[in-house]
């Protein structure tokens, strides 16, 4: 058997990089389908954005240097001679001295290089008297300001937002090329996890907590998620039932395992299930020390802590980043946020900590109040909005003091 | 004609909150399906959890009183007499100087009161050496210490996270009433915009992005989005449209309307919708001014400003402050965070801006750099990863200070 060295939450993270390989299938999908996809190619700028010069304000298309000197007291005086509807080429160009109403959003006419917004002029009966100087370029858009025609506008390995999804549908892009999106199977072990309908609890037993909250967040975070159900404490049945669900998705979570037998056993079945095997096997946070990390025919295995709470802050963690990477993502969007704490928080150096909190405001300023209660409480979750982490160097933190914390 | 005076950032969600009522229906929904949805009924702890006396931590269970004054200089002996297997009742009592095994899980056995870990003890041939002390109660979670039976445990307005999915399914809850969700409805309107497919823009067109970028943070959120196509500057067929569109869905958005004509008129067919009609007409914020919010026969009308990145903007703020009222959702969850500035950045106060940022982070602080840029530019949105405000008592904010941001 490997021997593991506990590993830091940093190079836990660095380790899913290098260890967990994408998935190869693409497929293409109609963009209004791809939200949260990772998209598989570059893409590329194909139109100018705008395509042509767009006013930024209801105002006249003017040339700036008609405008220089201008100013409440001593007005500037131009001639308006049309107006430029949304849509519509400008009817004509503008001369010197001339000026043309131009809407937000509308065509700036040839010959004039700055709007001048309604607020700072008056139209008296054609004659537009000038309060404000304005200089070439200002509140115009110029083409290809947003977007430059052959210049790079999403690379490989983006995660879709709602932005990105705008920007393609701003170049006629309807159809993206992404990775496929991972499968997750979910498997529970243990004596005492009986299924969720389970009516009057014997002695000794738990419900299958793990499966509600894991599987609401791969729902949540788009994927698909098949439970595989319980496997009762035995070798045999928790390697057969393991390869089996293995085969049938790209990923694979353990929950639970933690008698003492089980713990031994469930760690030489995920070593079973191909090479490389197991990287991560053990880490040093608080909760979910027993966490472990493999990687079996190229498909990611997580062997999950039994208590709920851990279970569920384990997997926003480091699931999040598993399945992020078997995705194809290439960056990670910070989803960090900070917080002062309401109390002071003692903490073990050489461990992160992980402490649930409540997020409240008060005169601007964000705080955090820790939520404490023992790590298998999953009442300590519904009341928690975020977690804060306290780095393996600390020895805790300190009331008032800034912490990071990620939302829950 | 009503007259409307522009309302505050806060005034305006404070005029949500009053105005938006929230939705009559209510489902029944299997548990797994409730993800997101809003809880219509209190849920009231049916079981304590636990419903026995289980341990924290894999070790002996003992009456704590045997182990005072015990250290690793001078330890105690107790007499081991047995296992508790997980899920499973414990074989006997523990007598006064007697420990039993019990694994992290499972149950204490009758006349113990206290965990002692295996870390702080040592079976030798069934002598426990015992290296510390411990108090009654330490290591244990006692009878309904996660959930009191009747307590509520959630109430009405809670919106269903993983986490409260997780606490229902400890409690073999499977079924919750939850408020129907809101359909939500999208209408543009403006002579220049054309459909997203359109091949080889004319001068002066822009393709219809608001639908993609709106119409997928309403799916992100979880909604239905019914898109409803364009509607050219017409104001009788404006009212039609949206009359047809009102009559389909729970909440209508419009988007555009940007040309002076349009703006004009579509205040007014807002207005025709119904009592008690247009309640906010412009907001003092950076971008998006010009936002319009309704009211009528009991359905929300969003009329959002017509640049792709403030409508976008606007409805993160406030279309998901009155789609998340509408559904019936009680309190807003925090989705702030912090961050310090990169640059000076000047605003006008009496007026809240928005400046879309990056985030990066610098010896564990965050970062949020200004992306500069016109407010109708979309490349600065998929640049960005969120936005910080400027309240508008401010006259700006300085390099180094401390903004909140939120998230996009």
């Amino acid at each position: 058997m490997k021997f593991f060295q506990v590993k830091s939450v940093e190079e836990t993270f660095q380790l899913i990089q290098e260890m967990v390989t994408p998935i190869k299938e693409t497929m293409t999908l109609p963009l209004f389908d791809a939200l949260h996809f990772v998209l598989a190619e570059d893409i590329i700028v194909r139109e100018n954005v705008p395509n042509f010069r767009r006013s930024s304000v209801d105002g006249y298309a003017v040339n700036a240097k008609d405008t220089f000197g201008s100013s409440e007291t001593m007005p500037g005086f131009l001639t308006v001679t049309g107006e430029v509807k949304m849509g519509k080429e400008p009817p004509k160009a503008v001369g010197s001295g001339e000026a043309m109403y131009v809407p937000t959003g509308g065509m700036l006419p040839a010959g004039s290089d700055a709007m001048i917004m309604i607020e700072h002029c008056e139209d008296i009966s054609g004659l537009l008297n000038v309060y404000r100087q304005t200089a070439p370029g200002e509140n115009v858009i110029s083409i290809g300001e947003d977007m430059q025609e052959g210049t790079v506008l999403l690379t490989k390995g983006t995660k879709l937002r709602s932005q990105e999804i705008g920007a393609l549908a701003s170049q006629g892009i309807l159809e993206v090329l992404v990775w496929k999106k991972p499968i997750i199977g979910y498997l529970s072990s243990g004596d005492e996890i009986v299924p969720m309908e389970s009516k009057d609890l014997q002695i000794g037993e738990v419900r299958d907590i793990n499966a509600a909250t894991i599987g609401s967040l791969v729902k949540q975070w788009g994927f698909e998620f098949i439970y595989g159900g319980i496997v009762k404490d035995s070798r045999e049945e928790l390697e057969r039932r393991t390869k089996e669900m293995l085969e049938k998705t790209d990923c694979l979570i353990l929950s639970g395992g933690s008698s003492v037998g089980t713990k031994d056993y469930s760690v030489e079945v995920i070593e079973s299930l191909g090479e490389p095997g197991v990287y991560v096997h053990g880490v040093s946070i608080k909760p979910g020390k027993p966490t472990i990390l493999a990687q079996a025919k190229n498909k990611p295995v997580i062997g999950l802590p039994g208590h709920p709470a851990s279970a569920m802050i384990i997997f926003h963690l480091f699931g999040k980043a598993v399945v992020d990477r078997l995705q194809g993502m290439t960056a990670n969007h910070a989803k960090l946020t900070f917080a002062k704490v309401t109390k002071n928080i003692p903490s073990a150096p050489g461990r992160t900590d992980y402490i649930r909190v409540r997020l409240f405001e008060e005169n601007h300023e964000w705080y955090a109040e820790p939520i404490l209660g023992k790590s298998g409480l999953i009442s300590t979750l519904v009341k928690s909005e975020g977690m804060i982490e306290i780095s393996y160097e600390s020895e805790g933190v300190h009331k008032g003091e800034q912490v990071p914390v990620t939302l829950l």
